[in-house]
């Protein structure tokens, strides 16, 4: 532990902005909570567009 | 706030279908508890049938 | 399955809030998705006001 | 319920790996909580390699 | 990785099977997928009774 | 949307450390993602010790 799930709508985040979110939040985990980087995994989920509802809508290419 | 995941197998949802399950979801908290539809999240998982056990089986296509 | 995930502030939500809030998301599974209601299971996550961030900010008793 | 999500990385687990997983995770807890298999749920997300952090960094195909 | 998340009803589970639950799962994780068990994490969650709905009813003290 | 879930185990986060937590992951949504921060949401869920097993044990006190 810790454990950290992301999750954003799927619209081509590359390889390198994960790995900056990856390194950025377990830096966090490590200078807030003193945690242990080797014990701490970030899992990030990328969700279609149509499958993510906001205000009661699903978001249609519109960045947000 | 409040954030909502649903998950069911993936078993061709359609959009409109997606769209019904995210504006009705979103209402009934808006109805129950009062919240307000621009803060509410609602995220839909499609889980390939093989990867959802129930009663310590995989899903064979068998509507459940 | 469906299996279904609300997380809420905890905000002395009501027993009888979430009995409507379970009959109304497993009715709405049933309705739009043609689910089995025996298999579907609603989850509903009480948060801590200060557990939670919105605009980079804790809730503060806020209503939202 | 209960409800169990297995969270691996996307490293071509098979359908017989999957189907061992379901049972014995709906074993143990049969065994061990006396839970009724017929309303235990098993969810597998596999995940990309490159959406999983550990340690700071992502998982280049090294197993683990 | 792998990260397992059980969620049951909170019915007074003990130390000792929250024990055997983790190392149950574990231990199918390391045989099954060959997983590293020293990066393998499983979280527990108990679920208040009134918080879980089944068949679109809150759970009343039935064992399930 | 973005939805952040954190997980650590319960061992006395303070207010103030949540709030750093809360500030930092959504700073790296903006920064990293160009994310709006008024559609990103982040929650922390403390578990209970003995109810987080890492290879295969229950912690047990030890900072991890």
């Amino acid at each position: 532990m810790p454990y950290v799930n992301i999750k954003v709508t799927d619209e081509q985040v590359t390889t390198a902005q994960k790995r900056q979110l990856i390194e950025g939040v377990t830096q966090l985990l490590v200078d807030i909570l003193n945690k242990n980087a080797q014990t701490t995994h970030v899992v990030i989920d990328e969700v279609p567009m149509g499958n993510w509802g906001h205000n009661g809508k699903q978001y249609k290419g519109t960045k947000s």
